[in-house]
C-alpha cells in the first residue's frame, strides 16, 4: 500500500505540430496537432505518477465517470493456458497493424513509398483513411491492395464522415478491395445506425469497427447488444481509465467479439499495449481477428517507448503504465510558451 | 442583418447556493448549487447578446456540435391553425407542471405544505423525486397522491439512479400511485435499456421520460427509433442550442411522441418556454400529454422572468430569448469572489 500523501500535481498542455506534415490527417481532421494533457502527481515520500489524455490540440478533456456497476462476465482461461500465453507474448509479441502508411493527406507517391518500406519491415496489416472523395479512395485502396497482395489485410477508416445510407453505399463501392473492416462509418453515438450498416455489409464480408469515441461502457454494452460492431476498438484515454476498459473487454468476451484497440495518438500505443496483453493473457485467449493499431510517431518522447518487432508489440519490460514523458519533451512542447510553439507562432506572426 | 462586429465577450461563473435549503436535491445530486456559465457579447455598435448554460456548480460546459445533417420532417399545421394556436397561447398559456413541491431532501411536512399551497394556486401536475429509498418513496408518493386526488397528474423522477432490471422492479412497486411517467430511470446513454424499461412498464400505463442529459439529436433519433421513451424532454442548454432542439422537436413530431421540456435550472424556464411555444404553434399543434416543467426559484435574477398564470406559462412579451440577467445578480453571485460566495466561504472557513 502507498503511505505518502499527494504533495504536488502538475498539468501540462503538451502539443506536437503534427499537422505541418499531415501526419494524423483523416476525413474529419484536416490539420490535427497531436497533443496531450499530461499530469504528474508527486507524493511527499518521493513517488511520482504520470497520466496522459490524448487530444488533437483543442485542450484537455476530462471524463467524469460515475462509479455505478455494470454486469459482465467471462470464463478466464486456466492458469496453465495463461502461462503459455505469457511465454508466447514474451517471445513473439502481440500482432499490430499500421496506420502510418495511408493518412488522408499523403500523396500517392508517399503512400507507395511508405507501404513499400512497411512491407520490407514485415507489416502485413494496413489501414487506409477514406471518406473525403470516393474516386480518390478507389485509387488509393487499389494502389495499396496491389502493393500488399491478396493475403495481407487492409482496413478502411472513415472517421465518422457519413450518414447511415451513405456509409453503406460508399463502402459497397470499396468492397472489391476486400477491407476487413470499415471503421467509424458514421456518428459514433449512432448505435442503431451502426447496426444497420453492420447488417448491410455482412454479406460483403466487411465488418464494422468503432469505439475510440465511445465515452463509456454503457455505449459499448449497447453496441454489443445490438450487433452493431464486429471489432471493439477500446481506447486507453477516452473512457474512465483501466477499470472501465476492463469492463468493456469482459463484455466483448461475453459477446465473443474481438478487441482491436485504437492507438496512435501521443502515448496511446504506450498505454494500450498493457490492456491488449491483459486481454490476450487473461480474457480472450485468442488472436483470431485480433490486432492492435500502431502509428510510428512521437514515441521518442517517452521514457519507455513501445517496442515493435516484426510488426508485433513486444511486452514492455519497465514497471508502470509506460506513460512517463521526458521532461525536455514536455518543456519544449508546452503550448503556447514552449520553444517549439514559440517558434511556430512567431513564424505565423501571431 | 447585423452590421456591428463583436467588440467584447464576457463570461461569468454565476452560482446560487441552492444546496443550503435542499432546493434541487435528487437521487444523484444531494447538494447542487444551481449555477450558470453566463456569456455577454457586445458589438461595436452597441448591441448586446446574452447566453446561458446551466450547471450544478461544477463549472462551464460547452457542447461542441459538428454541423452534419440529420433527416426529419413534419407536416406543419396550416396558417389558420397557427393563428388560432397563437391566440390560444396568448390567452391561456402553455400547461406547466411543478417540481418545486417534492425535492428529495424535503421533509414530509414541507411536501405537505408546498403541495397544499400549489393546489390552491391551480397546479394540477406534480413531479416527485424518487430513487434513494423505496419505503421512503412509497410514503412520499402516497402522501402526494392523496393530497392531489385521483384526477391530477403525478410524475416520478429517479435521476438515473437504477440499473435496468432494478428500474423495472422499483417502478412496478410505485405503480399503485399511477405515475404518468418515470423520468431518467437509468443511465441516460442506455437507449436499449430505456427500450426494455418502456416495454416492461407499458402494461402498467407508465411511460418513460428522458432527454435532459441527451447530448445531441443522434441520441434522440435512436431513443425514438427504439421506442425507448414516451416523453421527449428537450433541454434548452444541453444540446447545440435552438437549431439542434428544432431538429429534435421535428423528429418527435414524426414519431408522434410528445415533447415535455426539462426546465428548472437557472434560466432554463426562461429559455425553454420559447421552444415549447414554437412546438405547439408550428409543429405539434397538440396539447395531448404535453406540459413543460416549472420550478419556482431564481427567476428574480432575470430581466424578463417567466410569467406563470394558473399553472400555465404565459408567452413572453419582451423581445429576445429571455436570457438577460440583472447586472447586480451576476456581480453578487460570481464564484468565488462575489459578495454571496465570499460570505459563505468565509463562514466555512475556506
Amino acid at each position: 500500500m502507498l503511505k505518502g500523501k499527494i504533495a504536488k500535481l502538475a498539468v501540462s498542455d503538451v502539443r506536437f505540430p503534427t499537422s505541418l506534415e499531415q501526419h494524423g490527417s483523416d476525413a474529419m481532421h484536416a490539420n490535427p496537432d497531436y497533443s496531450a494533457a499530461y499530469v504528474v502527481i508527486e507524493t511527499d515520500d518521493g513517488l511520482k505518477g504520470y497520466g496522459i489524455t490524448f487530444t488533437v490540440g483543442r485542450g484537455t478533456e476530462i471524463e467524469n465517470e460515475d462509479g455505478r456497476g455494470e454486469k459482465g462476465h467471462s470464463e478466464p482461461p486456466r492458469s496453465g493456458m495463461k502461462r503459455g500465453h505469457k511465454k508466447e507474448m514474451l517471445k513473439e509479441g502481440y500482432p499490430a497493424y499500421t496506420t502510418s502508411c495511408a493518412w488522408l493527406g499523403y500523396s500517392d507517391q508517399q503512400l507507395t513509398q511508405l507501404c513499400s518500406t512497411a512491407l520490407t519491415e514485415g507489416w502485413t496489416k494496413f489501414k487506409v483513411k477514406v471518406g473525403a472523395d470516393l474516386q480518390d479512395d478507389i485509387r488509393r485502396c487499389s494502389l495499396i491492395r496491389k502493393m500488399i497482395g491478396p493475403e495481407n489485410s487492409l482496413m478502411i477508416d472513415a472517421n465518422q464522415r457519413w450518414d447511415v445510407a451513405e456509409a453503406i453505399s460508399y463502402v459497397t463501392k470499396l468492397a472489391e478491395f476486400r477491407p476487413l473492416w470499415i471503421e467509424e462509418p458514421t456518428c459514433p453515438d449512432d448505435i442503431l445506425g451502426h447496426a444497420a450498416i453492420s447488417k448491410a455489409l455482412a454479406p460483403l464480408g466487411i465488418g464494422v469497427a468503432t469505439g475510440e469515441q465511445c465515452h463509456n461502457r454503457v455505449m459499448f454494452k449497447q453496441f454489443l447488444q445490438a450487433s452493431a460492431l464486429q471489432f471493439v476498438q477500446i481506447d486507453s484515454c477516452r473512457v474512465g481509465s483501466v477499470n472501465e476498459n476492463l469492463a468493456i473487454m469482459l463484455m466483448a468476451a461475453k459477446f465473443r467479439v474481438p478487441v482491436c484497440p485504437h492507438a496512435g495518438g501521443v502515448g496511446l500505443c504506450e498505454l494500450v499495449q498493457h490492456l491488449i496483453l491483459f486481454d490476450y493473457i487473461s480474457v480472450s485467449a485468442s488472436l483470431e481477428n485480433r490486432m492492435c493499431e500502431y502509428v510510428d510517431h512521437l514515441h521518442e518522447h517517452f521514457k519507455s517507448p513501445t517496442v515493435i518487432r516484426n510488426a508485433h508489440y513486444m511486452p514492455p519490460k519497465d514497471p508502470g503504465f509506460s506513460s512517463e514523458m521526458f521532461d525536455e519533451s514536455v518543456q519544449k512542447h508546452q503550448f503556447p510558451h514552449g520553444e517549439v510553439w514559440r517558434s511556430i507562432l512567431e513564424k505565423n506572426g501571431s
